[in-house]
């Protein structure tokens, strides 16, 4: 990562301020039905607010947050930020370049109204009488106090977790106001699993003999022991089991008695009870769980229709409360609604917490997807050299794939412009980029490795981390006019299931492949009796990536019986040798490197059999 | 499976008995030092013990399991049969055959003394003054019962979850009197994650206002708020993530206004206060969580060193309560402790509780496992029958493989008798059988096909189900006289760390192979460029196991760079072309198929250099 290049530190001192947000007479209207007569909002902002106000970066929390990201107060108090690694100058969240706001959710108990604030009505907590409250109302709060703030556009909202349900909500209930989104271990709706503890957690606070149904404000009791069992639930779901087994394993304290991991939960537990607030807990729970971004609309897909940010979906590997899948169906359904979608599973061993205890590339990732501040020149400038840095490492370290690079004029010229295209394995998203450069084509890459997933975002495209050899059922047909698969198809499993796929998501489909039929292949296998390498297969027989070879013959029968119509073939030369014999038409001898276009068979031309299949046979020598 | 062969039937009407336990003065002693006055022991028996006694099967129940595993009281009580769909006639543990006895634990609280229990001391419930109990307790408490029922030997100890943790330790405390077990989904201590669960469980369990110490029994209220937290924490643990989804989704109930889970959740919950007490219920967890079998000994393979029995150790796929890594360590240890153990890893969607709700093919594993009643010839002739079929299924399936017979004889008389053999890739378990009765070879073999582990389980021979290619890393170094890789090489993806490894845990290596430096297949290549496809290689290219293709010649330079030391190479041919080119000494033109006899260059002859591959370079054609 380029990361290391600008020196970190700390976002400094910071004030959290309080505001209360003017509501006309009927008050803060809840999705509910129900109302709050007063609202008053907790934030802090970091960073300064550019003249053309385009760098407004909004936070979005999670379940026990504050308005406190980063940095520290003065005097010192106990308030932990939660994101200071990833909030600062020189970070992932650069407060050199970016204005970030973020602010206490309604219903929490750092400084926004909530159900330990006093009810104008009563002049006593609310307790029992809080309102249910919803993640579009926490949303709905934060644009009034944004609006306050002066600011009517976003650079970009970002949440990890709950906070990863409010960015959705924002992006749809404030489409034009947001120019991008990144949502991080989130999903459209809790698991079944994950409401289970859940349910299990706020049971265990009503069911501590001190809740009295909610109100135990003025009782001097606090259902402390519920709460804390309901944090301790908490956080075991928030770590990954390899985690904890690394961390605690079996050992026992000093003492000798008891568990380290009893000892780290009931640390936990007590540290929770004195800084958050039962009810809180109660409510904002209840809001996560009822979060259902597809019951009103019934589809996804047709939640995300409003959306006009470009979206990075960022999932974590060892996540099981938030788990990836949750967070792919999120991002296919943005790609089926045709936005604008980036989606990323970074390898984080910690679990659902890796986004705030480990940041690891997640800093790159964001970074590289959050939009240059062009009002800021010095921003402009250290964007692109980043840009130019990631590239270029992405590049150093594709080897032989750089090959691909003869091909690029070839697949250019054969894409119609304005063309939507996916590239499988796209590397580093050259080719995206030349498509979008030169012929106007939209394009959105798959590709396995992070450092690619890092440079294709970098250089402003969509991309889908993950392996072709599973990647490919959650798009639906003919989402793509065209679908590349540029010299990976010899690398994959399943050749024929991924030939298939790629033609049923996409119009056409075009191919390259290194041509194992190639005389200098043959000669070798024949004359020296051991595996062709050289050339366009430069490995060892057994730690080559090449894992299915094929002739062009081959290939060309595949598609025969796989009824695949093979519209161009290119043969591509390496050697004098190989140019004198495609000089005299032998193909299937001449040809390194093969390049062709395919589309499924048509029904009504499938009677009248394959021209270029004919041709290939002619071909073959 | 041959599953369907047998009618199923119900185990019928059975009775709990109970017993007294007769104890010298002292009472019975426990592992934490104290000990119990008196102790009854509630039992269920099916089936007939033979006359000669050589059919006792015992099983030990898990958490909140009882003596009544299967079949139905008269009159019809709320007691439900735990293992009805395994233990019955016809069924993976069939009681025609085997006479099965099962039994309440020490600490528990259906029938067999535990804290509800009244305490002669005091003529109340033990409640606090119930002692710490531990697994080997229960299990101690169990063999008395055995002593007193006559049963001086088990055919099988059978337990799943902490019922594993049972059977495991009857074998190491009376390794004499058993000749065969069973562990299910177990482990050899609770991971920290499951740990956290238990410890919050009981947290549960003791803030309950009624909880009292554990002395609530006089005092007509019940701890039950906090019990049946305990017991929903748990039932999410024995669920897989997959399988709630399934089940719940986000499903409302019919009312609207919950969750189906938390409908499920609270269902669970007062069923379960019904019937279980809170103190057998925070005794028996701290057992389990105390369990902790490398502890005493400083490392599991010490701890195995007593025992005799020959071992199956079941893991289950999606089980994160137990994950397959711990039954994983299990096996491991057994083996490194040189003892009879088989691993089998089954594919059970159902989490932890699999081995209990969807029993699957676990019901064949172990219905092969189990030793055949010689005594019982009805028994003798049923076992022969479905070993028969299992075999026969094993091999219908495995295609190409079957070829690998050819290579039997000569790979029987390459190995020294009375060696100890690794067979990776051992398909139905033919070759390990011929070596067993031939040539006295005690083996183990490596496969990933249930069909095959059951095939290889029924010939009465010990196997690992894995993946080979990261299946090696926990056998220690030369645990093996030879390791047998039988038309393999070329379907794993890391041939050369495959070779690696089988000459790191095994003195010698045997491995065979398609020569694709075969004329018939450099003719084909060469003429009509296709890929080869027939004989040794009878796939298509794009569907082909066959991952790395390689010639005899490649071999031997990847020994050559490798310093692997070839001794022996036996060409096989199967044509008489090949069969010619073979008399001219054209090894790698006539050879289709290849066994080599293979070993690490020891150093002092490093510098020698490799006799037998400057022997395969003159033969290159």
């Amino acid at each position: 990562m380029s990361d290391g290049q600008t020196t970190k530190v700390s976002a400094g001192p910071v004030k959290t301020r309080t505001i209360q947000i003017p509501l006309p007479p009927g008050g803060f209207n809840l999705d509910c039905g129900q109302s709050l007569p007063e609202l008053q909002i907790a934030y802090e902002t970091y960073g300064t607010l550019s003249p053309k106000k385009d760098n407004a970066v909004f936070l979005c929390h999670a379940l026990s947050g504050s308005a406190h990201v980063a940095g520290y107060h003065e005097p010192l108090d106990d308030t932990a930020p939660w994101w200071d690694n990833m909030v600062g100058p020189g970070k992932g969240i650069d407060t050199r370049f970016y204005y970030v706001v973020c602010a206490n959710i309604i219903g929490g108990c750092r400084g926004t109204t909530g159900p330990s604030s006093v009810n104008p009505a009563t002049k006593t907590p609310y307790g029992s009488l809080f309102p249910h409250i919803s993640i579009g109302d926490m949303v709905s709060g934060h644009r009034l106090l944004l609006k306050e703030l002066g600011i009517e556009r976003l650079a970009a909202v970002i949440g990890g977790s709950m906070g990863g349900m409010q960015a959705l909500e924002w992006i749809i209930r404030y489409p034009d106001m947001i120019d991008n989104c990144i949502c991080i271990a989130s999903a459209a709706g809790l698991s079944a699993q994950s409401l289970a503890f859940d349910i299990i957690s706020r049971k265990a606070i009503t069911s501590d003999p001190h809740w009295n149904g909610g109100d135990f404000y003025s009782t001097g009791n606090f259902p402390g022991s519920g709460l804390a069992l309901a944090r301790q639930i908490g956080h075991v779901t928030y770590l990954s089991q390899e985690m904890m087994e690394t961390k605690f394993g079996r050992e026992k304290t000093e003492a000798g008695s008891r568990f380290q991991v009893e000892s780290y939960l009931e640390y936990q537990g007590g540290k929770f009870i004195k800084r958050f607030d039962a009810n809180s807990y109660f409510h904002i729970t209840s809001a996560i769980d009822q979060y259902h971004l597809s019951e009103k609309s019934g589809s996804l897909e047709k939640a995300f229709e409003p959306v006009r940010a470009k979206v990075l979906v960022v999932a974590l590997s060892s996540d099981w409360l938030f788990p990836p899948s949750q967070s792919i169906d999120l991002a296919n359904a943005l790609l089926r609604a045709g936005k604008h979608v980036t989606y990323c599973e970074l390898d984080a061993p910690h679990g659902h917490d890796s986004f705030l205890i480990d940041v690891g590339p997640l800093g790159e990732v964001i970074r590289a997807f959050l939009p240059w501040v062009r009002s800021l020149p010095a921003h402009e400038e250290e964007s692109a050299k980043r840009k130019a840095a990631n590239m270029e490492l992405a590049t150093t370290r594709t080897c032989p794939f750089c090959e691909r690079r003869k091909d690029y004029a070839i697949i250019t010229d054969m894409i119609r412009p304005g063309s939507r295209v996916l590239d499988l394995g796209c590397g580093n998203g050259e080719l995206l980029r030349l498509l979008a450069a030169k012929r106007n084509i939209s394009g959105i890459g798959v590709d396995i490795d992070v450092k690619h997933v890092i440079a294709v975002i970098d250089g402003g495209q969509d991309i889908f981390q993950g392996d072709i050899d599973h990647g490919l059922q959650a798009i639906p047909d003919n989402t793509f006019d065209c679908a590349i698969l540029s010299e990976t198809l010899q690398v994959v499993k399943k050749p024929q299931l991924v030939l298939r796929e790629m033609l049923r998501v996409a119009k056409e489909g075009i191919v390259s492949f290194p041509n194992f039929g190639n005389w200098s292949h043959r000669l070798r296998l024949l004359c020296s009796g051991r595996m062709p390498k050289g050339g366009a297969l430069p490995f060892e027989w057994y730690d080559t990536p090449n894992i299915h070879l094929f002739t062009l013959d081959d290939f060309i029968q595949l598609c025969r019986e796989d009824h695949i119509r093979m519209l161009n073939t290119v043969c591509i030369p390496e050697s004098n040798t190989s140019r004198a014999l495609l000089g005299l038409g032998l193909r299937n001898l001449g040809a390194d490197r093969i390049l062709v276009r395919i589309m499924r068979e048509p029904d009504k031309l499938a009677q009248k059999g394959n021209d270029d299949g004919k041709q290939g046979r002619q071909d073959t020598a």
